[in-house]
């Protein structure tokens, strides 16, 4: 274990945020999202798995992957079909980390629709499928910057 | 960049060191050490780089790699050949980098001879080699444990 890395964060997830870059976007998708043949698409090349629920991966990953500050789509979630304003529990419980890690109101889920989801998630550069089983738990987060006189 | 990781933390030596447990080894050398023979018999089994010099890496690694408390020698040194006793500068750098990591005099580098090194060195988990000119610059981390109270 590695000192202030959250533990969902493994070794090939670990290994894939940090070859990312400004602008470089991260897909955690649920459970049917067809991840594996969305991830050959990616940068990466290979799905990623962390085996926690959505909000929770959500959590372990935004402890660590800064969000993009100079758009105003960074967080972007998937359209109910049909019912493009329809915000579900899980977009509510995925906005609340995001809140908790950027701070409140910073970072607005955008929603995409489904199929211009699946073109946008195949130009990212990797995908974490999450253990979570409900329906539109689907999620693109845009990779900010550190300043120099942040951290190290 | 992540929030909490070091920049010369690069994602190949953050790869290796998430892969590691408690007990694994991992070695950081300077620039004369056979390192990419070395590493081949390791674990992880390729050679990491950091183009820092020695007490810079041990920095970046230390700030996420947690020293063993479980033994007495969890950090050792290459001993000069014939004069096992001297402390070099490059010695005390390191030490220092120690005591900054984990507290001052809780964990003493101790001495091996060049020869019983290598044996160690190619049962580590991986071979980190940095960008130091110096001789000697040859050290061995085991890594300890983070109890599920610190951290996330």
């Amino acid at each position: 274990m590695l000192k202030s890395v959250h533990p969902l964060l493994n070794a090939e997830v670990l290994y894939a945020m940090r070859q990312m870059g400004h602008g470089d976007d991260l897909v955690i998708a649920d459970t049917n999202f067809p991840a594996e043949t969305v991830a050959r698409e990616t940068t990466f090349g290979r799905l990623l798995r962390i085996d926690a629920d959505l909000p929770g991966t959500v959590r372990a990953v935004l402890s660590q992957f800064p969000l993009d500050t100079f758009v105003d789509n960074a967080a972007r979630r998937m359209e109910v079909v049909g019912k493009p304003a329809e915000v579900l529990p899980i977009h509510a419980e995925v906005q609340r980390e995001i809140d908790a890690a950027e701070g409140a109101g910073k970072f607005k889920l955008v929603g995409v629709e489904r199929f211009a989801f699946y073109e946008a998630a195949k130009k990212s550069f990797a995908v974490i499928q999450a253990h979570e089983r409900r329906f539109y738990g689907c999620f693109i987060f845009k990779m900010g910057v550190i300043p120099p006189e942040q951290g190290f």
